[in-house]
């Protein structure tokens, strides 16, 4: 099985992305198993495109992409991506969309075609706390799960496609003041890798 | 300097206690330092008798208690312990005091006599969330926090004390279904090394 | 405008629903909008089998669903509904559903069409809490809400509809030990006129 | 009984006070009541010089001061103030001490005379929500608590006294973009007279 695997580089301030660190360390935990990993700009648009591009080239069977929810006390799977950018902040070449949609003729929404529930069950047997989110949010996350949705829709029948976002990994919180979860990045690395044995 | 260094056994029916996990693994982080590891019940009155023993027996410089405070998200050093027993839960041998002082004769209150900030800053400083904490509860952490002060006041004025708690650790989280905070052992291992090298 | 006003019985154990109350005391806003109200049971499938019938009855232009999301701090406004049943307790009949869609034949997820942002601020410029939600959850609130925009899609394209999620009420977090927020119900029906006032 | 009622004016860059805003509402719940009204600045030692003030001259047999916990979802009576203040805004005169006793000759910490748990009791049996709180924090709230709590114990010893803080109101919470609890001020005001009514 060939697996696309993609993580965000840092955004909002951070000079991490412990979805990128992750990826660094992740192994594929199957003989079987071929990991193709790429660090996507966190930017609306071109994140989606390179993403396409990667997809075009390696046809894979599987995408999945991470990404960093900071404040979440565990690994979440989504379970579905919208069609809507709606930003807080700037992404990383500084856009920052309103109300506007991922694709204009895309569906309101599309369920990420990965075995949700047995991804976060198989993480939590490793020990690490995980669970399904309904929302990826409106941010360039939810913008690449949603473009990567709808790439496989329209051109990769036979690909599926699914987000996992991670916590906050503790040297980014350990400087705030307002108390936020974070988790080891050791745990992220073997919680992603369980999740990958199931796919 | 002597260090006696504390933990709980399990209680609120967890099989284990982050506390005692952490403390088997800690080092004395210099080569001045001894440390004394003592597991103490889950038990209004009999936990503080333990150390106390403890202390007539080794007559450290420093005593420094461990707990589990489940829900935090990072180890938070303990400002001072009050003299209220109050359990929402029974303890490991079943008291459940209500309303009723730790010692009679105690003051309302005692402040760790510890370097509060510096452990926090110091725990930071080792990238790990840190926080000082203005209660400690009104459980059995509470009660030894204030019977070791206690004791300290009365018979052992050259001896200085203090309470860390601990939040989860993920393998005990990754079972519960509300979304709950977690730290990796390792992590709380190198936090209270770092806390241990600013007494 | 003519807009039926839908609230569910109470569920999970609490003998009050504050959606439920608030509708009581709704009132129009404006003289030439016409409120339908309608209590609908808390029962996967019978709920959106009320709502359809009174929408074929009545044929309002607008349907506002209105259900109990307790723990938020906020009137919250809802994006989507998705196609997932996926219950952590039974409904008021004893259905627990698990990773079933509301209809086989149907979009992942459907977007409220009614002015989501719009009602958001207005709640807020009447002083009172509001934000968007983009997950209604996997119980009965989001089938119905997936229900009716199902419906609308196939039936009434010139029917607008979308839900709303109220917080607890003091009386029923009065009672929690666990700190629970609340909001009060005067505050509840001034948010729900003031969002009836943008549609 | 005389009771004197205290509460801070607006800080933070907030407009409004709850605290304050609740005195101005309060009546006395019982005939043999009398409630002897006071604004204080949000300012270390100024505050407590006013209430020290305002006892030599009233006598009051309670003195029970209200002030503005933001974030929290109840009603909280404090249990304990403590010697210590530690800022971290400034007060309304621009300081803002760090690690510094409130009374150098002070008690660590001294416990609220007033009943505590019979207060949480009422305020619950009214319908909202309310709980005991161990932290009244280390800004100018706590420093009032323990100066009212220091003088009774040094110059007024039939005069009981504490402390009660209360959530932010919808106002000031509906224009956060991070989910923020509130209580509306209508129940904070029978809230409080409903513990009046047991001291």
């Amino acid at each position: 099985m060939k697996i696309l695997l993609t993580a965000f580089d840092p955004f909002g301030g951070e000079t991490v992305n412990p979805a990128q660190e992750a990826l660094k360390q992740i192994q594929a935990p199957a003989p079987d198993m071929e990991l193709i990993k790429l660090v996507v700009p966190t930017v609306f648009g071109a994140s989606t495109q390179a993403v396409h591009e990667a997809m075009v080239l390696h046809q894979p069977d599987v995408v999945l992409c991470i990404g960093q929810a900071g404040g979440r006390t565990a690994i979440t799977v989504e379970q579905i991506a919208i069609n809507l950018m709606d930003a807080a902040i700037p992404d990383n070449q500084g856009n920052q969309p309103h109300d506007e949609p991922v694709f204009a003729d895309g569906a309101d929404g599309y369920f990420s075609t990965l075995p949700v529930k047995d991804m976060v069950a198989a993480i939590r047997n490793a020990g690490i706390p995980a669970a399904i989110s309904y929302s990826a949010g409106t941010f360039v996350c939810n913008q690449l799960m949603y473009g990567v949705l709808y790439h496989i829709h329209h051109e990769f029948p036979n690909t599926r496609g699914g987000f996992v976002h991670v916590p906050y990994i503790p040297v980014q919180t350990s400087t705030m003041n307002r108390p936020t979860p974070s988790m080891a990045l050791e745990d992220l690395v073997r919680g992603l890798e369980a999740a990958l044995r199931v796919l």
